[in-house]
């Protein structure tokens, strides 16, 4: 048994039956299962890492709370999120009992069969946490123990975990108003690992945010000066990512429903913002600001370096009276189709030939692999395609992407693998994930002749960390572990 | 050979070529193969069993002529429909002789190689006829014979087909001003097997419906009161609900071009029903009325417990000239892109947390799968996804959903299979086929460790029969049978 | 080894791992592997074949300077297209040393990976040339003066390499006012083999081409009248197509960003056409005129037998500055979403149901595949779905096409293969690719149990050859051929 075995996990999981495929996929795999894990975008809470006396408290803050999959499932199958410990403006009793939380979850463990939270888990429980026996109704309460009697050890704090994990570099993902005091805590705090702050400035860039003059007040006090027109806005977000990046920031990340994108004149722009300062945009105002700051980020990532992440097409909070009652991420947002070959044209036109920009396209509508990014990242310079996002980060998700994105774009205009997670030890079980489907995948082109072995090793030694580096500019791993 | 063998299928049909995947599917497959089919939705002809007299007729009339997907292929390629015995109003000469568009048929049967209709032929040619010579040009006429002679026994007739297939439910589809009166009969005739009726409204919901006003007379005969405001209209419909639910009704059906939901006021919804009366309602308004009567169903279906289906995104008859000499369901609709996200969004958030509610949705538009369906069904209490519809009810499109769509559903948010068939005969071959490619799937899970044989097992038993039931609000089977 | 081995290339590329699967595979491609190729559809150059001293030139001439597949992938990575030895205009220098412009490609060749752009070159490299080194950038320099030395030899001329691919037929595709000198030059050379013209006419039927009054001006040239109103410009482009019709076309090829088509009145197209002349028209105008040639062309083709091909869903010159210093076919063209069944209505409604018409339909948008037009080539009599296109030329993208077309519409409304290509040599190795695709995907079939080996042998004939035949209303092969 290697680090990551369990006898309660085949170590051949996720690959394919064929026993030809199968020895190739194993052989591949081995090579890069005990490299670094580079994480350039997730969700990790900052101060897990930066109060070294931080605690994941119970199993159940530790692996239910941050996952909103699994509140999701629950609550699809009518387990009111009450008594999963959440409480809503209802008034309806919340369960407070951590134990009780954990044997409703154990009780609907069932409803997980065949999807990735149940691949996730195994592998916390069976590898992380070393329990050797199934997770079922009944052994539920005695698995709590276990992960309760862990977190009470040295070896279960963030720390050492990441150590143990073989996390190379851990980014975090916060708002661009955020103080950064944990990134600046853990900076000056001697710790060997890294963990770097992302810019999020989706709660400026889009005026119809719920109270955005808010935002814009915590802007200014963030820079020191007033806010009061466009040009002073473009000047505080300089100066905010000018010091992200001093705290080791490589890139931004922004949602939007779409990537509609305009170059708008210097007066439209003034226009629209001054409506926004005084209340009155219109919907329409909304989009056209966002889609011209959309194109403002490209031209601020070309002078500084930041890499643009763009995640489109999630309907944020479908369910609205489950979001006025529990707030946002509990597993409400629905996807929508999304256009990109139109959408984007006007902030390709303008920086995506520009080598100083990176530009990395998230998407939940699959049919745009094949007919839209596959052939933007195989074209654009500064255009790659990031990996499967949110709901396609799955087994047969990621199967799919490798079938309809690599023949066409190309291996080496995709991002490699990111964990965006808010589950901390969630984070090893998905790397895994992604580099078992990589080396059957590779194994697959093996065997039907389409590369050979060599090619295929330097491929996996690419999807497992190379990609993700090189797209996010990070520096190489140094030697011992290449 | 067990009671769904033939020497001319393979016993492993359907199942992937991988030996080690292939007995892990087999073992699952004969767990069930045997057990009862149930059938929540479809197109069977009430009059086939309420009528103990009831003959299919001769070959052609069983086997072609309630099946649009031969039509179609035929069509296609050039067979006019009057050789296959449609008369239209061309004039043109209909072929009368059964025996030679049976001929038709065989000549053009390599048509179908690799087609669900082929496999579903199969099926019924060799294993209910149990005949023992490939169906080719040559053989037809034998095989004709022997069909037709099969036909004059007791064995063949519907009961006992209903019987010899294992059915233990069978719902029609029914116009919500039907009669019934099959259904009456059937209760009182002592006959032990169970058909019910499924209340399907669409050509009262939709006020663009050729001749609407008719439509309401009927309904204004079955309910005895006037129907000349909304109010009344709303009663009329709740009263044939009630009247379809005493008859053992357990869902409603819905057709629609999109799922478009709106909650309109009472006196907008007035209006729309008054313009309607008057012929005067626009395409608009015909939307905008459909929109809302799709949510009052759904408030209907949380106060009297009828599961709701949502059929969504087939353009009926899209050859107009096809139409106006043949009529409908001659195999000329075609599918458009449909948007759930959005369009469904007035309604769920009416409804969709209600756990009174099942709203089962259907479509023929696979990318709303990853995209839009297994995110709603996956978070929705209300929300099932139903199996593959029509064009992809097939041994690929299948495959595709169980990768598509389980990852984030979930395997129960999902509604089992339904056969959805006019033909009685094809009702065994879909439930076998559906069956053996969640056999295959299930095997392929085991095979990669994603899931083990014994929740392998649970879910195959869910796929073959639990799934549709719970779904549908049916009765559990009993013991025997599990 | 036969005539397409080499010891780099694995006899059973491309073919799936599985032993008993892939035996069938291998019997099957035995069978055509050797049959001629016909080519319906391509960009060959016409003067390769018309002048008995073609030359190739060099081998970045034959290879790179051909293949806008080549071009995007480099420019994607940063490669100026200069050092390829494309001249821009913006003044910087460009390569004209083609071993340096060679080597650059050999650098950056694992780029390609994956991709089917190294399994075409990989067969011309190892079999046409019959290189026994892997293609490096080390090997590069070597592998340079190998090909080039074969390019001085008679036996690597385009006619003793038609011969030896074996082409039965070649289609070039030409504007509907070209001379059509090559053509005429190469019918009265003697050359035993067989080009043919297709006539393309989209810069005349879109009004809103650049230059659009110039194309009139050419067209008025060709046909020897005035084209000033509506009617002289039908019987200029039925006098075209007449003349390519006598030098043996056999279909019209037309490219459009969305398939809309529409019906005007005389005196609604006469307005449009006028305001054109003007260059006044709109571009909805443009739309709508395209939308009326469109079923125009429809009938026309019902009238003269010229078979219609309809290329949708493309937007050219996606890149705007690219387009403006390079030019045309550099790889910025990008798909976008394409709906087919309401913009096709109005033809097919015209025109669909005429044996007289055949329309083969080609798709950059994957998820119309088994939504749009699977059913549609499945129902209407005209419609057939043409082979994967472009970006979907690929070994996935048939095995997607496969999994997703035939179910619905049958092989048999499907058109077979066509290699769309402008590089000669890639011409066997994309068909020796589609011919193992669909060995591969039938010999899935036989061992599923879903087709028998009989029909299976007879469908792998109709892929490699005779859907295409049959589509393009070509001439049988004689019998030697069969």
């Amino acid at each position: 048994m290697t680090h990551n075995d369990s006898p309660l996990l085949s170590p051949d999981r996720c690959f394919g039956p064929d026993a030809r495929q199968l020895s190739i996929a194993r052989e591949l795999y081995s090579q890069v299962a005990a490299m670094p894990l580079i994480c350039p975008h997730g969700h990790v809470e900052p101060r897990a890492l930066a109060d070294p006396n931080y605690s994941f408290g119970s199993p159940v803050e530790l692996i239910i709370m941050p996952d909103h999959y699994i509140y999701r499932m629950l609550y699809s199958k009518g387990v009111p999120l009450e008594t999963l410990g959440i409480s809503g403006h209802s008034g309806a009793p919340v369960e407070h009992d951590h134990r009780r939380i954990w044997q409703t979850f154990a009780d609907h463990w069932h409803l997980f069969r065949a999807t990735p939270t149940s691949l996730w888990l195994a592998y916390q429980l069976y590898i992380v946490f070393g329990i050797a026996e199934k997770f079922t109704p009944s052994s539920a309460q005695r698995i709590y123990d276990r992960i309760a009697e862990c977190l009470t050890t040295p070896e279960f704090q963030p720390r050492a975990l990441y150590q143990r994990f073989n996390i190379a570099v851990l980014a975090t993902t916060d708002a661009a108003t955020d103080t950064l005091e944990y990134h600046d805590a853990l900076r000056v705090s001697g710790w060997p690992g890294q963990m770097i702050p992302t810019f999020r400035p989706d709660a400026l860039l889009n005026i119809d945010t719920p109270n955005w003059r808010t935002h814009v007040a915590k802007l200014e006090q963030c820079v020191g000066f007033e806010v009061n027109n466009f040009n002073a806005f473009i000047r505080a977000l300089e100066a905010r990512r000018t010091a992200f990046k001093a705290r080791g920031a490589v890139a931004t990340d922004h949602a939007a429903l779409t990537p509609y994108t305009e170059v708008l004149s210097a007066s439209e722009v003034e226009t629209l913002f001054q409506r926004a300062l005084r209340n009155s945009a219109t919907p329409t105002d909304a989009a056209r600001f966002t889609g011209h700051m959309l194109v403002e980020m490209a031209r601020m990532s070309v002078e500084d370096g930041l890499v643009m992440q763009l995640h489109a097409g999630s309907l944020r909070n479908h369910n609205v009276s489950l979001y006025q009652q529990f707030g946002p991420d509990r597993g409400a947002d629905i996807p929508v189709a999304v256009e990109f070959t139109q959408n984007l044209r006007p902030l390709l036109n303008r920086f995506g030939s520009d080598p100083r920009l990176t530009l990395i396209l998230f998407t939940l509508d699959e049919s745009t692999y094949s007919r839209e990014l596959a052939p933007l990242a195989g074209h654009y310079p500064a255009v790659r395609l990031g990996p499967p996002w949110w709901f396609l980060d799955s087994l047969n998700g990621m199967q799919r992407y490798f079938d309809q994105v690599i023949e066409t774009a190309g291996l080496y205009n995709t991002a490699g693998f990111n964990d965006d997670t808010r589950a901390f030890l969630s984070i090893p079980a998905r790397h895994d994930l992604w580099r078992r489907a990589a080396a059957n995948w590779l194994a697959g082109l093996v065997a039907r002749g389409v590369v050979d072995i060599y090619d295929a090793a330097e491929m996996m030694h690419d999807c497992a960390y190379r990609l993700a580096l090189q797209a996010y500019r990070l520096p190489a791993l140094s030697p011992q572990f290449r």
